[in-house]
């Protein structure tokens, strides 16, 4: 679960649109909200057997769901769309066992609601607790992932929150299926219907009235390329919470021991290129440029990496493309890399400052005055010494579930697990005390 | 200082404005952008030496800032403006020596910057470690009280941030000697001299360039009247944390003491009427409505308080205008309070769900199970079971410092202390680890 929803594609447009207006949209979202009401008071026993009830319908019913799939394939494959991206609309029988256990590894995580953040008693004796709440209704836009409509529910269910779900058109049929599963499974666990619903449309409009829904959306989570990102962070009056977009580095320093570098460096860029945490440039200290620009460009191509190189990289290596100033701000998703020789520790922190989003950065060295600054400086979800960029992951990091990476400063940063999709509120208990003139 | 800064009026314009093209905004914002980098590195000790030279120099330079702000002063009372706006605008030695005093009451509190929230070793032996870090750029929109370019200042800076100010037109002069002031004392403790900047504009474009900085300033937390928190919420592309809006309801259930009932909406209505923690609606069960009524709206009457009663309170005390749609939806800010009489718990709720602003609603109950039940289903930041509504305040909440009350979910929700100007960053430290395929 975790890994896949830290990939992420452009979404085409492979089949007609559906229309919804923003009246169906603004009409779907308050059915969410009054769903999400319900769904704050559920003890964790309830939200548990309603994720077990969901697993065990996607299990009965796994033959409708992959013939609703077969649908949204067979029109993406008349659309030409590539394969890479049919595979990832592409249910079968063991990926829709996937979701299922997905559902059910939720049971084993706390529930972050109604915990207390902290608790004190004030000098005047109210008593004051900060508890966990659900944010209420979540929004999610998202690519053509059917495997996203079930892990979304999922986390937000255990959360308690409502989903309101924004995918694809091309996976339209899928999610259809998936929902009405899903939400037939709250029902019969004594849920609302509503705990999870689509938004009643795929066009593009659809997404400006849900980002308009003020009032009846609590946040949303954008997923998917770096232009829908932006349209939504800059025309959503929701709280939006950023994901995603990843213009990861490694910095290989002067003291780094190259067998690790370029292990580092081949893990990050090449075990899963499509992912926001794989490196999209290589920086290398002139010191050891060298020795270590031959090494892990080397190693790079021989992985079937095109290098992007910069003037000092290509006079220490052949086979090289020239890098141009447009790739240092290109998230690749691909089998290319930017290689650019530094001069200092200084200067790679301000190529990175200037060309971060914020995502993952890394770097490679035995110096730990290099490492504690440059983990002080550079501001980033994740910033990693020694390792590879890929750990950035809430499996990884042990959060158990993961609805996506945020680059934002606000909320959160970093892999959203459960705790990410709840507020808090402020219970003060009294005995009557009122609050003195001064 | 935490008094105060729940306070707000709607901005008046009051004298003319300053003008600044988007390009002038922008190039402040990227000074603060750039101080901030600094700030972010700083020990606690360094920023407190600057909050105590802030504090010294506020006192050394007192006559400067007084005759500053008597230009804005008179200003005031040349547009005609009421005096209990003026009164928010006026400086006295006191008043100088009560920020400066502020600045040092920042020194006892811990800084949250570099404070690990989450610590584990993974299995692979990676460290993780989650760390409070600054937000960056912290920029605060807010009316004409100068005490504010101060408070906002101290806060910013001892959270890791840098402040970019956009105060009221009307304060100009005194902001700008304040600012002054405070960020020589900066330089001359070695901090940079865009720590505090004022936006170089008091006119509304300035406030439009402000909230399309996005890149540059971290969150926006405008302060003042709806019209301005909504103008930002809904312009924004940065992050912004809404504020201080408080459509607050009092509601006196069947088996409340009526002794303490009385104390708590006195207290709550007639404290302090311009604050946001200040009850706007009081709620009244049936059951108790014919000896509470009277009790109250006399009490209230006595007070001062124009009572907006609906026909259920009309028919059983005299002296009351009757309440209008709209009153429900108030935040009077003023010696006026509706009370509606409820047939239940539940329509007590139901009311607060349709016209709260989220952000502080109380019970008064002697009855456990409508105490858990209102704070359970009312979704605000702050929910009070027998006590006054005044408490919803960082000062009182044992914060020490406030920036505002958040109305929102997201990020933070209540009284905004110090660790409410700060995200977190992963830092993650291996030797060597590389991710597997699967």
């Amino acid at each position: 679960m975790t890994t896949a929803s830290a990939e992420r594609t452009t979404p085409g447009s492979l089949r007609e649109t559906v229309s919804a207006t923003r009246d169906e949209v603004l009409a779907a979202a308050a059915r969410s909200r009054s769903a999400a009401a319900d769904l704050a008071l559920l003890s964790s026993a309830s939200k548990d057997r309603a994720l077990q009830t969901m697993a065990a319908a996607l299990r009965s019913q796994v033959a409708a769901i992959l013939s609703a799939n077969a649908l949204d394939v067979a029109a993406a494959e008349a659309a030409g769309t590539p394969e890479s991206l049919i595979d990832r609309l592409r249910l079968t029988e063991a990926r829709v066992e996937g979701m299922a256990t997905g559902l059910e590894d939720l049971l084993a995580l706390p529930d972050p609601v109604g915990q207390t953040v902290r608790g004190s008693v004030l000098p005047n004796g109210l008593s004051l607790q900060q508890i966990r709440v659900p944010l209420g209704v979540v929004a999610i836009i998202y690519e053509a992932r059917p495997n996203v409509t079930v892990d979304a529910t999922g986390i937000a269910l255990k959360s308690g929150n409502a989903a309101l779900l924004r995918g694809s058109a091309s996976a339209w049929e899928s999610n259809r299926v998936l929902v009405d599963i899903l939400s037939a499974a709250a029902v019969s666990a004594g849920l609302p219907a509503d705990t999870v619903q689509l938004v009643p449309g795929t066009d593009r409009e659809s997404v400006s009235h849900l980002m308009t829904a003020r009032g009846l959306v609590d946040v949303i989570i954008p997923r998917g390329g770096a232009g829908l990102i932006k349209a939504v962070v800059e025309g959503s009056t929701v709280p939006v919470i950023e994901t995603g977009v990843g213009n990861v580095h490694v910095f290989v320093d002067a003291s780094a021991d190259l067998e690790m570098a370029e292990a580092i460096v081949l893990n990050a860029k090449t075990r899963r290129p499509s992912v926001c945490n794989a490196a999209e440039t290589l920086l290398v200290h002139t010191d050891v440029a060298e020795t270590a620009i031959p090494r892990l460009v080397g190693a790079l191509g021989a992985a079937g990496v095109t290098v992007h190189a910069d003037d000092r990289t290509a006079a220490l290596v052949a086979g090289t493309v020239p890098v141009t100033a447009a790739d240092y701000d290109t998230e690749f998703l691909s089998l290319d890399i930017a290689v650019k020789v530094v001069d200092s520790l200084d200067d790679a922190i301000a190529h990175i400052r200037a060309h971060s989003t914020g995502h993952t950065e890394a770097i490679v060295t035995g110096d730990l005055a290099a490492a504690r600054a440059f983990t002080a400086r550079v501001d980033a979800a994740v910033v990693v010494v020694n390792a590879s960029t890929a750990f950035t992951d809430g499996g990884e990091f042990g959060f158990g579930a993961e609805i996506g990476i945020s680059t934002q400063k606000l909320h959160a940063r970093g892999p959203m697990g459960l705790a990410e999709l709840t507020s808090t509120k402020y219970v003060l208990n009294g005995t009557g005390q009122i609050r003195s003139a001064s």
